[in-house]
């Protein structure tokens, strides 16, 4: 992530300075543990990159950096409490090491600190910063329960699943693209032209996810190969199966298997994934990822930059959608 | 509540033409049964009231008080998850109804749409309507936390206790009452005077709260008789018995049966019960109620508003500290 470095170690200075050394510190120990877990920030360094390649002051775009950053991670602590989630990154989730009411309320009080940031906001840009941010936090939600409900939904087609991330992963995306492009004074026209490249990066970068999810490498991955498969989660591979297979007893067969969560969990991963090999899903989802990139970047040309600028956001593009790897 | 009633009213007027019919229903149902099952709104008729009272205009304070109102909401939906609630005003809880992750993600949802009301507020007040709303937040959160550490937590002092109540309710009440007179254009002042009103008031209400579980009437309460004392919850009546009991031996039978969470419950209630009666802990938490009452109603005359609604301000003090029930 050549490019975008500059803006994740910009970033990470500002984060580590945030002042977390409060009381209780049964509530602050949590939050500071589970910030501590890491993540790429890769979004925050979008809202930089933009601003500052619409010509923004960096500093501008830092109070929206920290709070797009905190509010990734409070999802994350109520994603983990709802998946039951034992690991994140390779560590232990904050709710398996505090326990749920920790994090739970360690979460609620991330979102507070996301908005403390966000409302810091020079007054220019305020209103259209935090209506974006809360439009977006509301959507994030309802693709979190979109999520849920498909878990108990034999049925997911491949446009209930495109809804899914597009609310639950690609919104965020897109929306700190917009944000950094707005507070570098971008022009009107090309705002609407940031989202829609952040929306297909967001989902290209969800499908790149699932597809590590099961043909990934287990240690740059940095979670265990087929977690998806044990919580029979509705993930592209998945729907494209169901849409792969014609005969409906072998499609009886893939719906019951995947949604048994009664089955030996490495027995369950290793069938499944011989299925995906057959149906040539794994192809399949390597040609859908690269068809959202592709549509990312068609629209990078009718921005107002520089050629230079538009060339290193179509490299960041390639990288946050791990393309590359 | 005469006086607030007619806030009261103009307030459910416009919550309930809050447009919460979005999708996905398994989302926003639960959000409009949770605001559905009530509650006395009388924090967001605070707001009203102050602004009124400061000759503001009362649709400006509309946004901020559905703001609160709507946070306050998302705190009970987590606040019942965490206290494994069943009932709440003699209705089931969002969390008995639907599940931990349908409350835990509705009352998340409820988080951001709050501050999309609050957003709302005009932009002369705004940056600071948001900062004072962002802080309380932390704060109500802050104080939960206590809430839930002092609950294995033994040996609680009255200060521990003031602290606790101080951040998860009485900075609510404060803040609520300042956000109105700050919409209201008050003068600089008088924000502060009011705000320590708001303290006193609602260190009050949470006496009163404490009291009503253990001395009130059923019905008019609308919980169960001894429900913090079935959970151990460390209250006001808890706190003073403790400092009451100077035999050392009397003062561990009582540690020993407040804390004890695998005794029968009617038979647990009725012992503690007669300590309180027997050490007045009654007559003591309603002398404090009293006190906090007379602490709010000192700061009145200091306000730069008419006698008659200086006397106003005094009555709803009791009527939502419920000193005339």
């Amino acid at each position: 992530m050549k490019t975008l470095n500059i803006y994740i170690n910009y970033f990470k200075k500002h984060l580590n300075e945030l002042d977390l050394n409060r009381e209780p510190k049964t509530l602050y120990d949590p939050i500071k543990y589970g910030l501590g877990v890491g993540g790429k920030r890769f979004r925050p360094a979008l809202i930089l990159l933009l601003c500052d390649f619409y010509g923004g002051n960096l500093d501008d775009a830092i109070p929206a950096a920290l709070g797009i950053e905190l509010f990734h991670n409070f999802t994350l602590f109520h994603d983990d409490i709802m998946d039951k989630a034992q690991l994140r990154r390779g560590k232990e989730t904050v709710v398996a090491k505090y326990g749920l009411n920790t994090a739970l309320l360690a979460g609620d009080t991330l979102f507070a600190i996301a908005y403390s940031m966000v409302n810091k906001t020079n007054e220019k840009h305020l209103n259209r910063i935090l209506e974006e941010f809360t439009n977006t936090a509301t959507k994030v939600c309802e693709g979190q329960q979109l999520d849920m409900d498909y878990e108990t939904q034999i049925n997911v087609t491949k446009n209930d699943y495109e809804k899914m991330i597009y609310l639950k992963t690609a919104v965020l995306i897109a929306s700190s693209m917009k944000i950094g492009a707005i507070i570098g004074n971008c022009p009107a026209n090309d705002e609407n032209l940031i989202y829609d490249i952040g929306i297909s990066l967001g989902l290209a970068f969800q499908l790149q996810d699932d597809y590590f999810d099961c043909f990934g490498n287990e240690n740059t991955f940095g979670k265990k190969i087929g977690g998806d498969i044990v919580d029979a989660k509705k993930t592209f591979l998945y729907v494209s199966a169901c849409e792969s297979i014609n005969n409906e007893t072998e499609r009886k067969y893939f719906y019951d298997l995947y949604n048994n969560k009664n089955i030996d969990n490495e027995e369950k991963i290793k069938k499944i994934i011989t299925i995906y090999k057959n149906l040539n899903i794994d192809k399949k989802t390597i040609k859908q990822i690269d068809y959202h990139i592709m549509e990312a970047k068609d629209v990078i040309h009718q921005l107002s930059i520089d050629n230079n600028k538009k060339d290193l956001i179509s490299q960041v593009i390639d990288d946050i959608s791990n393309r590359n790897k």
